[in-house]
């Protein structure tokens, strides 16, 4: 009889080198399983965010979107997605600041809270809050069944991204992500979006498991360009619209887990200030779709070229960003909703890489907590 | 005859090193200038905005303001200041973003435009774009009469800080915030603010350039901490509601004049990601005002005072801050409303002398430019 001596831990992670890596390449399956079951022909099933949805989102006027950290900006992603497809006014705020400023809330608002966990503190303090204040209906966006947010939320879509166990958030990120893409969608059914744009947008929900499972091939690629942060102390991430966000969240996991000094700017603000930042020093990683935005994005980046900043840009095929001093990743194909959410993938890729070559602790990062349940 | 060698420049710059100190020092006379002829016995002069003003404000049910780098911070504290003294309403969003995506628009909303030269070109861009789409009426909040914002803009309240030459804005970003207090309580009236209270308001109003005479006192007490940024290559700002703006203006200015890679987080996110960077080689400076988060604050430091991280606090005297590993500056009184403003003197001082001391170009700061016209 010989004893295994693999243990529990390694077991569940399976081939990966550590749960962040294994939660990142099982994103595709983490997508299937949150799409399950709430898509049906042509059409989303909005039963799945609870029996009294239907009506609730007959009445709903507005939207509040109230998170931390990672989660913030999934509901940033929201935001973009629920005025420009659902025509209904979206604000999205920090629970931290939301809970302790007198603010105005419009009649008919749906205050929307995301957390991986449930148990955020302030998340969790701010949805109370709403609700003591008598404001409209609610709404989790939620990892855990059992938790305090989806106990205390009116309507919940649980994101069954299944337990994350690395620090710094991926799957339930982009589960999140997708679950905001089902509410959006509910939302806008209400307000111009025709049967035929929900048939698209459904087809194109359908297709996001494969094309995660595409730009997870990137991998390789990623991990041999990562070698050239090893040695960096800081980063710029560059994005613009519904991609800004993901700039965003690709800089708060460069810090998180490469403990690199990563900061996000909307492209459009290089100019007013960071560019003065601008050397050989600091890599800029712009998040460069093809979409309406991209001629002014091209501009950002020749600025940062001509202060001798090296750039590594994301982007589509034959969208024209080669250069000097300029590495361009080709991404997929992606859907044109459906873009923040395969754009956050290579992003991941990156922080993992970098983290695995300096050799940090990457499912423990210091100094940081999986839930953050005390203010 | 002797000729003079004093150039021009020299002579505009009078005692001062560079035009950056100069516009620092000369906030109290700015701040003045701004106020002049506004405020009447206990109660601001409202026509200050325009013949139309009243008539406007009257019908005024929502803010939407859109700036873009310094100016998008003012109007990110009015935001807070907006929706809790007026109770209306209020949206501050960078230009590049605004004007790119698809937005709502509450009726009867009020479009303010912050700029200091009136020529930013994606401010002038997002408010050439909110009138062809019919929104409300406009408001610029601007510092030269003759700009091309104010002449396309309905009303105005013109800052009076006089040129400024320094490309990083410094009297140009307080005399904002003041005509935009001028501005909130002007819309607060309409919304429940007692003729008492407006009379505190303006008595605060007109003690301000006193109070922010005696902040500029503490140059000295700053120069010589300065000192101990100069080797550093990160620093991170925290603030707390309508303070974080702040923090953000501080790292702002860090960044522009010393380059130094700041950046700033509202404290309570602190948790949430960017913990994970913080050691002796972060510094960590703090906007503390003695106001009800103070204590949600010193519990942030803590945890930033157990990683190892080196805190300055800028705090009023009893509140407390004082620990190891923390140097506190002590702020003189500050006004309940006006606080935001002199909480922005000290930082603008130690961004100024940290670039002193490190000897770069003040004034000039590499790859910006005064007034950024182009997209």
């Amino acid at each position: 009889v010989r004893v295994s001596e693999a243990t529990a831990d390694a077991v569940d992670r399976g081939q990966y080198r550590n749960f962040t890596e294994k939660e990142i390449f099982e994103q595709p399956k983490a997508v299937a399983d949150t799409l399950e079951g709430r898509l049906g022909k042509g059409r989303i099933l909005e039963e799945a965010f609870g029996v009294t949805a239907g009506q609730i989102f007959d009445n709903t006027k507005a939207v509040q979107i109230i998170a931390c950290g990672t989660s913030f900006h999934a509901g940033s992603v929201a935001r973009y997605w629920i005025e420009s497809l659902a025509g209904l006014p979206c604000n999205v705020e920090i629970a931290s600041e939301y809970r302790y400023r007198k603010h105005v809330v419009l009649p008919g608002t749906l205050v929307v809270t995301i957390s991986q966990s449930g148990e955020t503190a302030d998340t969790l303090a701010a949805l109370q809050q709403t609700r003591k204040l008598g404001y409209g209906h609610s709404l989790a966006i939620c990892n855990v069944p059992e938790s305090s947010l989806v106990r205390e939320s009116e309507l919940t879509l649980l994101t069954r991204a299944g337990p994350e166990i690395g620090v710094a958030s991926t799957k339930a990120f982009v589960t999140q992500l997708t679950a905001l893409l089902l509410l959006t969608i509910a939302l806008a059914r209400r307000h111009g979006l025709t049967a035929e744009k929900e048939k698209q947008l459904v087809e194109e929900l359908e297709q996001l498991p494969g094309r995660i499972q595409k730009v997870l091939e990137l991998s390789e690629e990623i991990r041999a360009l990562s070698e050239r942060f090893v040695d960096k102390h800081h980063a710029l991430f560059l994005g613009r619209g519904v991609h800004y966000p993901i700039a965003m969240e690709g800089a708060l996991k460069l810090k998180e887990i490469s403990y690199i000094h990563a900061e996000s700017y909307a492209a459009g603000e290089l100019k007013h200030g960071p560019l003065a930042l601008v050397d050989a020093n600091m890599p800029v990683i712009a998040v460069a779709p093809n979409d309406e935005l991209l001629e002014k994005l091209k501009s950002n980046l020749q600025e940062v070229r001509a202060r001798g900043g090296e750039l590594y840009v994301f982007s589509v095929k034959g969208t024209g960003v080669r250069a000097s001093n300029t590495t361009k990743i080709r991404m997929p194909e992606v859907g044109e909703w459906t873009s923040p959410i395969l754009y956050t993938v290579p992003l991941q890729l990156l922080a993992y890489y970098v983290a695995l070559a300096k050799g940090t602790d990457v499912d423990q990062p210091r100094n940081l907590a999986k839930s953050v349940t005390v203010e």
